[in-house]
C-alpha cells in the first residue's frame, strides 16, 4: 500500500490558556504534550492555545518553544477568550489571586500552582469562588501523583498499615544556603515548599486538629538583605495520629528532600522525593525475614506507574505533573471529580489554613487549632 | 496588545521515518516530541513523517498517537521517500538488518535499536555499509546518556579515578523468571540486555582484549518450551583492567538492574539503573570523613542533567532516549560526530564482536580474544 | 626456654560492686572483662568484687557467669564494703535513687543506668549529692561512645558543619507494638528510650532553651492494661538551632532506630543506631561530585574506633558500653574528668529536666522553658 | 545475708595453647573470654593456658593482656604439654603447617587461621592428618558465624530461594592501595582474603565443578618492590549454579567489602560485611509491595544472634569469632561435629583446592576442573 495520512485525532482536546512561562510553565507544557502520546488511554489531547507573560519577547519565544498557537502580554486576553476552557496559572505567587478569580468569573476551569496565596483568607476566597462557579479547580500539589505516594495513601486507606500512630512530613532543600540562588526569600519556607509537606499530610492522613510551630530565621540572604527562615511544627491529626511537619531551604546536601515516615499498628512506610520511585514499607508478617521492603513502585500493578514503561524503567520528577494534569483534564472532559486523588482549590486553601495556624503558633508559643475554611 | 500567533519555529526539523511502534516506538516518539520543548537550545524540532508497521490498524493508531503525519505497512515507502532524512528502526530484532541496509543504500541517516543483529557478521556489515555510504548512524545504547554514566566516563577519562584496575558490568532482570513474560526467549540474555553492559564497558573503559565465558540455560520457559539462559564472563581490557560482564533475566527482585563498579588507583564508582540518578563515588582525599559520596547527578554542572530541571528534580529512564536522539539529530543537522558520546553502528558491531567471543569461549572453555571488525 | 608464668597485671584495678544482673548487668560485666583485654592502653583491669540482686539463686548464678568474686541479696553489703570503689547500679528504674544515694554517702564513685529517675527532682538530687561528695558519677548514656556519634560531636564543635540551624533526634522502636514484650509500660517512652535522644541533643548541641511537646497514648498494652505512649516535641536550643526530639516504642519495623539529622551552614550529618558504624556527612566543597559521604567510622584516625580492629571490621552495640565504662574507670583511677565526653549525673539530671519540660508542655499546650538544675 | 563467694564455675573448661599474638591472637583471646560470659548456655569456660611467640618480651605482655597463665617462645612447649587440649594457631601463614602437624601428632584438637597453607598439597596434608588422628579441627572461616550468612545458608538449604541459578562472591579491600599498609604482599589476594569468598561459596552452595580465572598484578608495592595482584574468576557449581568469585586489595573505598549476591528461582539474597547485620532478601510473594527486604539479622529467632542482645542491638565483626570458637569448643567438649556449620581442616583444604584451580586457569587460559582432596 502507499503511505496514508494518519487518522484524525478524535480525542477530547481541551483548550488551554497559560499565564507564566518559567520553570513551571515548561513543566506544564511538557505535561500537556507528553500526555497526548504517553497517556493515550486517558483520551486527552490538549490544545495549547494562548500563553501570557509580561515580556513580549520572552513570551513569544515561549509560545514557539512550548507549542502554543498564540501569545499575549495581557492575561485578560485569555480570560476573555470564550474558546479557552482551562486557565492554567503558573505565574509568580503574586499573580495567583486576581487573574485566577477573573478566570473563574469567566467560567474557566482553573489550575493554579502552589501556594494559591500566602494568605489563607485569599486562598479560601479562591476555593469558594471556584466552588460557587461550579468550575473544576486544581492546586498543583503534584506529588500526589508520584506512584509511591499514591501507594502510601492507598496502603493507609485500606488499613494495611493499621491505625496510624505517628507521621512526619518534611521538605528540606539547600537552595538558600547559596546566596546566589534564584529563589526569592520574601515568602517563607512554608509557602515555597512547606505547603507540599502539608498537602501530603492531608492527602495521606486527613484533617489536622492543631499544631505547635517554631519558625526561626537564622540567616540573612546576602544579596537581598532578607531573612531566610526554617519551620518546624508538631501536628495532631483528627484521626489521633501525631507527627511533625517541617520545611527548610537551608539544609546542605538536601537537593530536593521531601520525605515522610508513617507508622501504624501494622506497619511503616517511608519515602524520599530524591529517590521518588522507591517506597520503604514494613509490614509485620511473622516470617523469618521481615524487614523493610524496598519497593520500586514502577510496576504494572501500581497506580500511575502502570501507564508508563515496563517494570523497573523508572520515572522522573516531571511525570507527577503529566499525570496530575491529565487527571484534571479528564475531569474537565468527562465531568468526573478532581479530588480526592488530585488537590482542588479547597485542598490548596486547607494547606494555607494549616500554614496560618503554624505561623500563629510560632508567634504565640501556644498549641493552635487549625481552622479550615 | 491583542493575542498574536506564535512565531514560526525556525529550528532544524529533520524528517523522521520510523519502522516499528512498540515499547521502543513509543520511547523514541516521546523523545522526538520532548526534545523540541525541553532541549530548546539544541535547536532541533523533528518532523515525524511516516511510521511503518505490519498491521495497518495498529500502525494507523500509532501514527495518530505518536504524532506521525502518515503511516504505511511497507517500510520501503520510507526508504523510497526522498524527503525523509532519518530512518529509525525500532522494529523487532529480525527486522533490523535488511531495512536498515536498504535505508543506508538510499542515503538515509540511520538509527537502529540494539542489538543491531544477533550475528556479529551482520552487525559489522551494517557498520561498514553506513561508513561506506557516509551516513550518520546510531546504535541505541541509550544508557550512555544517563547523566551518572556520562559523569563516570568523564571521571575515568580525566584520570580522577586513576589507573583502572577492576570493573564489573552486569544487567540483571527478573522478567523471565515469570513464564508469562512477553519477552521472547529465542535470543539469549546477551542479545536482549547483555549488549548494554558490553557497551558501557566499551564506553567507559575501551577495547576488550579477551574474554572467558560461561553460559547456562537452567530453566525452560513453560509457555514456549524454550531454554532461558544466563551469561557470565571475565574480560581483560586492552588498558590492563580486568573485570566481569554478565547478563541474566532470571534474577528475582531485579527489576532493571544494570550496574557497574569500577575501581582505579585513586577511586571507585558504582551505579545502578534502578536508581539511575545516583552515582556512588569514592575518591581518596585524606580527610577525616572520606567515604563513598552518594551523588545525585542532577545538578546544573552535570552534563545532560543540566539541560533539564532544577537541582534534585530527578530524571527518569526515558530521558536517556531524549538526549541520545537529540544528540544524533544535532549531528545530522550540523554535521558533527555521533561518537564517542553516542554509539555509532561501529559501536553496535563492537558489542556484537564481544558477544560472539563470549559465546565462543563459553563453548570451548578457553579464554578467547575479541576480534573487532 | 621453658614455659613461664605470665607477668603480673600491674594495671589499675578498681573494685566494682554491681546492683542488678539483667540485660544491662551482662552488658556492663562484658564491658569490664573486655576492656582489660581490648583497651590495654587504657591501663584498667577492673576487679569484679560483688554483685547484688533480689533472688539469691539468680544472683549467685550471675556472679559465676559474669565473673564476680561474691554475691549478695542486699545492696547495702556493697555500700558498706570499704574495699569497693565503684558502685554500678544496673537495677530496675525504681532501684536507682535510694541505693545510689547511699553509695554516694559512703564515698563510692557511682554509675547509674538511665534514666536516673522518672522525676527530675530526684535526678537533680542525685547529681547534687555526687557533686557535694566529690565522687565521680556516670549516667549510662552509652551512645556518646559510638565512634560515629563522637565524630559528629567533634564535627560540630570544630565548626566543620558551620552554624547549626536544624536538628532532629528520635528514638523509635517497635517493641511495644508486640504486647508480649517484656518491656514494662509504666514508664513512658521518654523515660525508657527518649532520654537517649535528649542526651544526644545535649551532647552535640548543648542547652535547650524551650520545648513544645505532644504525648499521646494511642494503644493499651493488652497484657498489662496499661497505656502505651508516644512522644514528639520541638526544641529551641540556646545556640539558636531548632529541631525535634521524639521517642516511640510503637513504630513497626524499627528495631532500634535511634537517629539524628543535623544541618548547619556548611554541612549535614545523619546517623542511625541500626547501622551504628556509618555516618552520612555532607560538606559543601564545590567539587563535581559533592554528595553525602557514607563514612564507615571504623578507621585508625577515628576516636574510640581506633582502639579496636583494623579498618572496616565493624563494631557492635556493646562496644559503646565498653568504651564508656573504661573512660569512667580511667577517670576514677587517674582523677581526670568524666565529662564532657561521658555523661555525669549532672547530664542525667539535665535529661530529666528536659523530659519534665516536654511533659509539662504536652499537658499545657504551651511552649515551655527548660529549667536546668 | 552476708556476701558469699560466687559458686564455682563447673562448666567445661578446655585448656587452650595459642601460637601467635597479633590481630588474630587478640580476636581469639577476646572470643575465649567473651564466650564464658555471653554464651553461658554453651557451657564452655575456656582455660587460657599457654601462649607462644617469637619475641619473649612481646609474648609475655600478650600473656598478661590476653589472660594466659603462661607464655613461651617455643611452640613445642604447647605441643608437648599433655594438659593442653586445643592448639590454636594464629601465627603468620608460614607457621601454619609444621606446628599444626606436630599438634595433631600430639593428639591436640587443632584450630588454624586461614589460609591453612598457600599450597593445596599442604592444606590437604593437614586435613588428612587431622582426620587420621581423629582430632577435631577448625579452619577459621569465621564469616560462617555471621547471623546473616547463616540465615542465607539456611534459606538456600531449605529451598526458600528455590533452585540457585547465579551467585557472586567477592572480597574487596583497599588496604594495598596504600603502600604503607602493614599487610604483606607476598601471598596473593586469593590467599589473604579470597579464601573467605571461596569458603562462603562452599558453605552456601557446595562443590565447585570448574573455574576460569584471571589474575593480574597491576601495581607494585612501593615499599617492598613486590607485585600486588587482583583475582577474578568464574565458577560453575556442581549444583548447576554459575557465578563469579573475586578478591582484590586495591579497590579504593572498600574498607572490608566481602559481599555475595545469590539468585534462585524463588528469590535473591545479598550481603555485605561492612553492614554485616543486614541481609537484603527478595522473595516473590505476589503482594502489592514486594521488594527486597532489608532484614536486620539480629532478632531472637535468628541463629547465632539469638544468643546475644535484644533485637536491633547489632553485633560487630568480632562476634563471628566468638561464636565460631564456642561452637568448636563445644564440639571438643561434647564430641559433636564441627561441620557443616563450622569449617574443618577439610573445608580449609577445599578452599585451597579451588584457589589452586583458579591460579592454574589464570595461567593456562582454560576452564579448569576443581580437584578436591
Amino acid at each position: 500500500m502507499a503511505t496514508r495520512p494518519a487518522p484524525a485525532d478524535t480525542r477530547s482536546s481541551p483548550s488551554i490558556g497559560m499565564l507564566g512561562y518559567g520553570f513551571m510553565g515548561r513543566a506544564h507544557s511538557n505535561a500537556y504534550r507528553s500526555m497526548a502520546l504517553n497517556l493515550w488511554p486517558a483520551g486527552i489531547a490538549p490544545e495549547l492555545s494562548v500563553i501570557a507573560g509580561r515580556s513580549a519577547d520572552v513570551v513569544a519565544e515561549a509560545a514557539t518553544r512550548y507549542g502554543f498557537a498564540a501569545y499575549t502580554t495581557d492575561w485578560r486576553d485569555i480570560v476573555n477568550d470564550p474558546t479557552i476552557q482551562v486557565f492554567d496559572n503558573v505565574g509568580p505567587d503574586e499573580t495567583h489571586v486576581e487573574p485566577t478569580l477573573a478566570a473563574i468569573a469567566a467560567g474557566k476551569n482553573v489550575i493554579c500552582e502552589k501556594p494559591l496565596s500566602w494568605s489563607a483568607l485569599e486562598a479560601n476566597e479562591l476555593a469558594a469562588a471556584a466552588e460557587a462557579a461550579g468550575v473544576k479547580s486544581l492546586t498543583c500539589f503534584n506529588y500526589r501523583f508520584v506512584p509511591a505516594v499514591r501507594l502510601t495513601r492507598d496502603l493507609v486507606r485500606s488499613g494495611e498499615l493499621g491505625e496510624i500512630f505517628t507521621a512526619s512530613f518534611r521538605y528540606a532543600q539547600e537552595w538558600r544556603t547559596d546566596s546566589s540562588s534564584w529563589l526569592p526569600t520574601r515568602s517563607g519556607a512554608l509557602n515555597v515548599i512547606g505547603c507540599h509537606a502539608v498537602d501530603l499530610a492531608h492527602f495521606i492522613l486527613g484533617d489536622i486538629a492543631d499544631v505547635s510551630g517554631v519558625i526561626t530565621a537564622p540567616v540573612t540572604d546576602a544579596s537581598r538583605g532578607e531573612p531566610v527562615d526554617t519551620v518546624t511544627s508538631l501536628a495532631r491529626f483528627a484521626s489521633g495520629a501525631v507527627g511533625t511537619i517541617g520545611a527548610t531551604l537551608i539544609a546542605p546536601g538536601r537537593r530536593n528532600h521531601l520525605t515522610f515516615e508513617i507508622s501504624g499498628s501494622k506497619g511503616t512506610a517511608c519515602w524520599d522525593l530524591e529517590n521518588l520511585n522507591n517506597l520503604m514499607v514494613f509490614r509485620r508478617d511473622g516470617s523469618e525475614v521481615n524487614g523493610f521492603a524496598q519497593e520500586i513502585v514502577c510496576e504494572s500493578h501500581h497506580e500511575i506507574a502502570k501507564e508508563w514503561w515496563p517494570t523497573g524503567h523508572i520515572l522522573g520528577w516531571e511525570h507527577s505533573h503529566i499525570n496530575m494534569l491529565a487527571h484534571f483534564l479528564q475531569a474537565v472532559a468527562e465531568g468526573t471529580e478532581v479530588g480526592p486523588d488530585a488537590a482542588t482549590f479547597r485542598d490548596g486553601a486547607r494547606a494555607a489554613d494549616v500554614a496560618e495556624a503554624i505561623t500563629s503558633s510560632a508567634g504565640s508559643g501556644h498549641r493552635t487549632p487549625v481552622v479550615y475554611g
